[in-house]
């Protein structure tokens, strides 16, 4: 199935718990407001275009929950839900864009029953957008892998954190559906591992030859000449910089000094045209995720952690952002790319 | 008590088992050669100074188990431990220095009591030095920090690495010995996590502040001006490169990219003096340590890893080298420090 959609016979959100992976594959269902921020907020699900679809299945889901017996009312209601779904990423851009998105779109309803359908119909063409998309992605970076290609990425930017296909691993899987060989090699990704969890499951459920690393070695496997080019996808990009995992300003540097191409890509949902590097306020989070995976501790229970979730790589350590809409080359115009 | 010791009433070899860290403190007795090695290979006792120490205690141990009546049968079983010892760690040089030094000093015995009376003495001996030696390191390199610098340290190059004090650690207890404000960052140091584990624990033990990061936060830290240097140790210096834990390669790159100085703190003992790059074969580990932590599984089961143990820093990206003979900076002339 799909990494999230929705269930008609419950009118409710369902989607892959990817906190599981790759021990267990299982779908839940999201039938309230708080579950699925729930879901978000402990990464059940995750990355920038699946996020995109949550924010706007949340506010169907919301308009679906909502007791309101007027317009006025349920529009009320849409909006404190709004709220409270981009609150749970704050980072992450299409989370919000997926939320303004369909609240913009009842605006046009007159009913309570209206408001209902427009939000599920929105939402839906959120999430089909999002394949056709990534599909274009896909088509549109293709051309800059050439076949027997090893990629390196970084945390999950597949089919898993999209609708489907992927924004970076779609355009792994348009080259190879062109026929090329391709592999990769994936960041684990610390500190919840969705390069090790969730990459390489994806990877290998789709027999793309997929080889593990630590974070920490991603330096050295460029300097013994394993890495052809880095690909990443991206949480938010401003005018001067692309927010994305952290460790992706550390891969950027390091393709710098190795002369390796260094690739983005992402739906342009994931452009924050007024946005800048200082207008955005990085996540921190629980100081927990370093010093215990599952039940196992990794460090002192007291130490002092820093647990920035994003960074910013700054545009010129960017060889091109590859988007639905094209590939695009320094200097980089955002409104160019909006066009 | 130390690291690494040896136990009179039972002619064993005492260590902390440094796995167990930070949930459990445990002194471990190897009273076979076998127990020794495999203490040594599963990283119960790691770091280059007080791996010298064990090679030095194994040749010892192995004197005490030795059932020969002469001379040469002792000093054939010696030569047999040697290798045995040497192959649990390929990479890390002063394993087979201490195992060496041992070997040679007892080829001026004349029986089996003495050679196993002067394998024990040049054992300790090779303990004794390396304390001196670590306070002498602390000393040279204390001159390095200011006062309310931040040091960013990756793997374990502290007390647990050695017998005592430390080396890149115990330039940091140094220097706040000599009333400087320290701090430090260390990197968690995927996938056997001696930095979060040991590090970190190891300095709280002493209160010395640190904060946790995982090793892909590095370059951001520095980015946003949080690191004053950054000070590791060494496994083994060629004349061409530094082979230290993998990740320090990396890190040697995003210090040079943020104008931070790269230091190397280390024994002579360390110095490979014949060594260059291409003649030191790297230690490859068990992909199942980026597989599994503990129980907790943390990518597929069988998926493809690389998990080389170390990397090799080129001397162009050092800022200086601190020993127990004094700092030296490029071009290091090996021949220079071990004079």
């Amino acid at each position: 199935m799909r990494t999230i959609d929705w269930k008609e016979e419950s009118n409710s959100v369902v989607l892959v718990d990817q906190t599981l992976l790759p021990k267990e594959y299982r779908i839940i269902e999201c039938k309230t407001l708080s579950s699925l921020c729930e879901a978000i907020k402990s990464l059940r699900i995750r990355g920038a275009p699946a996020l995109g679809v949550a924010g706007g299945f949340g506010i169907a889901l919301a308009a679906f929950l909502s007791g309101a017996r007027d317009f006025e009312t349920i529009i009320r209601d849409l909006k404190i839900a709004g709220k409270t779904l981009k609150s749970t990423r704050p980072t992450a851009v299409n989370l919000s864009w997926g939320v303004d998105r369909v609240l913009k779109a009842v605006s046009d309803a007159f009913d309570v029953q209206g408001v209902r359908e427009i939000a599920l119909r929105e939402a839906r063409d959120i999430a089909e957008e999002d394949v056709v998309t990534n599909k274009s992605i896909g088509e549109s970076g293709a051309e800059l892998l050439k076949d027997g290609d090893t990629v390196l990425t970084h945390c999950n930017a597949g089919r898993l954190a999209c609708v489907d296909w992927g924004t970076a691993l779609g355009v792994v899987r348009s080259a190879i559906a062109e026929g090329k060989k391709i592999k990769v090699i994936a960041c684990e990704t610390r500190p919840l591992n969705q390069g090790s969890r969730i990459t390489a499951w994806e990877l290998m459920q789709d027999k793309i030859p997929v080889t593990l690393i630590s974070d920490s070695m991603a330096g050295w496997v460029m300097q013994q000449g394993l890495v052809d080019s880095v690909l990443v996808g991206a949480d938010r990009i401003t005018q001067d910089v692309v927010f994305n995992k952290i460790g992706t300003y550390s891969l950027s540097i390091l393709a710098k000094e190795h002369g390796i191409p260094f690739y983005v890509a992402a739906p342009t949902s994931t452009f924050d045209f007024n946005g800048w590097e200082g207008s955005v306020k990085i996540e921190i989070r629980d100081p927990d995720e370093l010093r215990f995976f599952g039940s196992e501790q990794l460090a002192p229970k007291d130490v002092e952690v820093f647990n920035p979730a994003f960074d910013a790589t700054p545009m010129e350590n960017i060889t091109a952002i590859i988007t639905e809409k094209g590939v695009f080359y320094p200097p980089f115009l955002l409104d160019e790319v909006l066009v």
